[in-house]
């Protein structure tokens, strides 16, 4: 336990807290507790920015809460071990896990789904498994954010939401698949099981859209249209294996259909989060057998509205969290195939900041300037 | 081809012809050519009065027409067969299908779907594959419904919608599996796929959720929910295997979800056609990878409200058109199952009656009374 024994007290931390909905994040200091049982201490080097910091933040989330750290798309190098954890060391690189992988609740051992149950309830309410935090300010306790909260320099996590990945991979890449881009990539590799030969769209071209064209292209899809109003994110698209490149201009279900005699494309990919959208996105999909997956986040109390006719005639609609990606298991092997040249992750980092630039990352997001802004975090 | 002969020429055959929207059938005698190539002449001796006809009959379906000999769910016996008619010969006893299988288009040949795609186009404007009819008065072409108007003592249909059963079977059961029972069945058996040990929730218990439960059983299923308004359809469905049967009450989603620690159902069944109680369905079907499979056909315009979240969180939406079931493979493996006393027809059927009383069944389907009216044809 002697490697555990520095952090038992808590130690002074830079991060970032939404103070009040709406209101820009405050980068200050806080006090995290050292790691408990079954917890891991981590140095977090790098944190993508992504569209759920900015919902919480915005107050929109009804589910939301304040004061927290907010981030999700962690990487960095583990500090410290508490009581009883055996899957990692201090050294190790890891990939933070909003969607935990604990391998024993029901859902863990079904291939079906990715979804662990183990911590679900106390992670919604900002807590860690035990039902306390590690974050406090003078020493009032602060909520953890999605499990993450890795707009931070260092934060505590259960063991069962930390990837470890290979250390040859970049930290600052390997942030990626944390969550935007495991999401797409999963969304066509496990969720949709793209098969060989397929005809794909892809409905938007944001980080997740972009990594749904570059698990179409892993799955070897034939033809790969992505969707977008922006022609800079088409233009990344192709770079990520979109055979064809069309402007979003309200007439895509009828070029769909009219270039596949009719019956529609095998797998459609909503990733912009708009029902309107996500209706385009069923209506495109092949009669028989097209499967329309779900991967944009949806306001609340917004609705998609489907004719059942498309149902009935053959169509299906699902939905992806985290890609369908079991975290522990699949992440790893994800930044793997990205080790070996088949994902290209640097053109979907567009902007590279400090946390104390956080509210510009927002800014640029909102801007709906590029695709991912990464935070560098500590020294 | 001598065993042809007799049927160059027209026969004079009496039918049910719907000769104005909103009105009652006319019974009438109607001239049949015979078949040509390709086709075959069947002498109808049972057949169920199914949701379709009536709806049709109602003027509701806009792609309807008039005039025309209703009826799909025909069974009977080959009486002679058009050139290159390979696989069927006079005598053979045969199930109707309004939902062919050519075994050579792209989706006959795909285990994916059983929409095949040969001669959809002239069916649903009323034609045989050949673009006429074979149906006549007075010298004027009258047009087919559903390739099979089997109101009627005779029909000539493509070989392709003509399923072989054994000649063990009765045809008075066996034309069920012409329509509803098989539709029923296969949303579980083949749509679906239920997996053995699974908990499902059937809504409606009419013949095709009367079916849907037999279907969970036969896969093993370890609970059966049967959900409708009447306790004498309740009673049916849990002769056919329901474990649990509801009275619909507007709480049926709450109580699914109590009894199953807040996840939900495995799969859930739609077999009612009302778009709220699709949205049941959905909203029943498990957290992760509860499988909701529509199956009842909804009213023109109105479209099924979907919360994203639902999707997000693994629930999956499907339809089920026959079942899935792919006509002539098929159909027979569960007239077999009927035979081998695993489906239990008998209950299904609640009225005799002979074809002049074709409206009447029209008259008890809509007064909700009993489950099948079939129509006893010819001598």
């Amino acid at each position: 336990m002697s490697r555990r024994s520095n952090y038992d007290r808590a130690v002074k931390i830079r991060a970032a807290v939404l103070e009040q909905f709406g209101e820009p994040l405050v980068v200050q200091e806080l006090e995290l507790a050292g790691p408990r049982a079954g917890e891991v201490l981590v140095r977090l080097t790098a944190c993508g920015v992504c569209h759920t910091d900015m919902y919480t933040a915005s107050g929109a989330d009804p589910s939301g809460y304040a004061p927290t750290v907010l981030g999700h798309e962690g990487a960095g190098i583990v500090e410290a071990i508490g009581e009883g954890v055996r899957s990692l060391v201090p050294g190790d690189h890891v990939v933070t896990l909003f969607s935990p992988q604990c391998r024993e609740c029901i859902h863990c051992l079904s291939p079906r789904t990715n979804l662990c149950l183990a911590i679900r309830e106390q992670q919604n309410k900002g807590y860690l498994p035990d039902g306390t935090t590690r974050l406090s300010r003078d020493g009032e306790p602060i909520r953890h954010f999605m499990g993450t909260s890795t707009f931070s320099e260092y934060t505590v996590m259960p063991e069962i939401a930390l990837a470890k990945v290979d250390s040859e991979a970049s930290l600052e890449a390997a942030c990626l698949f944390a969550c935007g881009l495991s999401t797409g990539l999963g969304a066509a590799m496990f969720t949709a099981q793209v098969q060989s030969g397929s005809t794909c769209v892809v409905f938007g071209a944001g980080l997740v859209g972009l990594g749904a064209v570059a698990g179409c292209r892993l799955q070897e899809a034939e033809r790969i249209i992505s969707v977008d109003l922006s022609d800079e994110r088409l233009a990344l698209a192709r770079r990520q294996g979109a055979t064809d490149c069309w402007r979003a201009d309200g007439q895509v279900v009828e070029r769909v259909l009219d270039q596949t005699g009719g019956l529609g494309a095998d797998y459609t990919f909503e990733a912009t989060g708009l029902v309107a959208v996500m209706r385009e996105a069923v209506e495109s999909a092949r009669m028989g057998w097209g499967l329309c997956t779900i991967a944009g986040v949806a306001g609340k109390g917004e609705t998609l509205e489907v004719v059942p006719r498309l149902l009935i005639t053959g169509r299906r609609i699902c939905g992806s969290s985290f890609g369908g990606v079991k975290g522990r298991d699949q992440v790893p092997e994800l930044v793997q195939r990205y080790l070996g040249g088949e994902i290209d992750v640097a053109p979907l980092i567009s902007h590279r900041m400090g946390l104390e630039d956080v509210n510009r990352a927002f800014e640029l997001m909102h801007a709906q300037d590029g695709i991912r802004s990464v935070l560098a975090l500590g020294s």
